[in-house]
């Protein structure tokens, strides 16, 4: 297991911030660009991840600490952005990510405080039993997913703009 | 075409200050994993931007823009931040990104003046000849796939560590 609470840390506090520097400010072509009909644009994707900050990973990491193994997970709807879009302008979306994020990490602090916590286990609608590593590891990784997914659909509205380039570059391989 | 100069120039200049943002201060097992044999850890992808900024997109814009169409482009070895390591931190690299990218914004800001210079070409020496349109778009899309790549390589670390949550995490799909 390469996971430590610390560094998993690192990665879920610079990711609000990140996104900030990153999206600000950019022109309207950026952020409500997709990859066809079904997809979401970088604004959705910001929308998304406070739904999870609200919905997913806290519920779920508490019902885990506070309930134990065999209680099944609070549902959560990954499409609640799309079907309830909020009216908020994307510098307060990102404001709210980072107020969220920053409350999120500080129960994970007060609540994980030592290593055999990792160990406990909740139950996955779909996957059944679960640790709380897991879900942490998964909490960061699903970060990085969505990094990734901006920058790909930001990087396919240049796809023929780059001419024969398309070959070199590895974020249009897909 | 969905290129547009000014949209460009907001991709690359942000790109330096999201990079700091999201590695400054980071834990090495996140700064030194990699892919495999052969692959690049973030630290190696910064130098190879460093890299690009110093030897790839201005002189060849300059090629574009005072030389004309028949020039072959000035060689660039993509692996020369490995053949050559630099020895600076990771501090000092994202220091020296985010000067050469300023620096070379400004170029681009000075040097391309009209849409139609945009049309101008050079001769890429494996595909002959590129548009000036296409080698922006390309500093731009290049951009995203090594930030793109940074998040691949470290979601790879965290691969066993999320459990069953693999299938459902776009970043781990390769």
């Amino acid at each position: 297991m390469n996971f430590k609470r610390n560094e998993a840390l690192e990665i879920l506090g610079r990711t609000p911030t990140t996104l900030e520097n990153f999206l600000s400010g950019l022109s309207l072509g950026w952020m409500e660009c997709n990859e066809g009909e079904g997809t979401w644009n970088p604004t959705q994707v910001v929308d998304h991840l406070i739904e999870c900050e609200r919905n997913n990973w806290v519920p779920r990491l508490k019902t885990m600490v506070e309930e134990g193994g065999n209680k099944v997970f609070p549902p959560f709807d990954r499409d609640a952005h799309i079907t309830n879009p909020s009216k908020t302008s994307l510098s307060q979306k990102l404001n709210e990510f980072k107020c969220l994020r920053f409350q999120n990490t500080e129960i994970v602090r007060g609540l994980i405080i030592s290593d055999t916590q990792l160990e406990l286990t909740g139950k996955h609608p779909a996957f059944g039993e679960v640790k709380l590593s897991e879900l942490l590891s998964t909490w960061v990784v699903h970060d990085l997913t969505h990094i990734s997914q901006i920058v790909r659909v930001m990087a396919e509205r240049y796809r023929e703009d780059v001419g024969p380039w398309e070959a070199y570059l590895g974020v249009l391989k897909n």
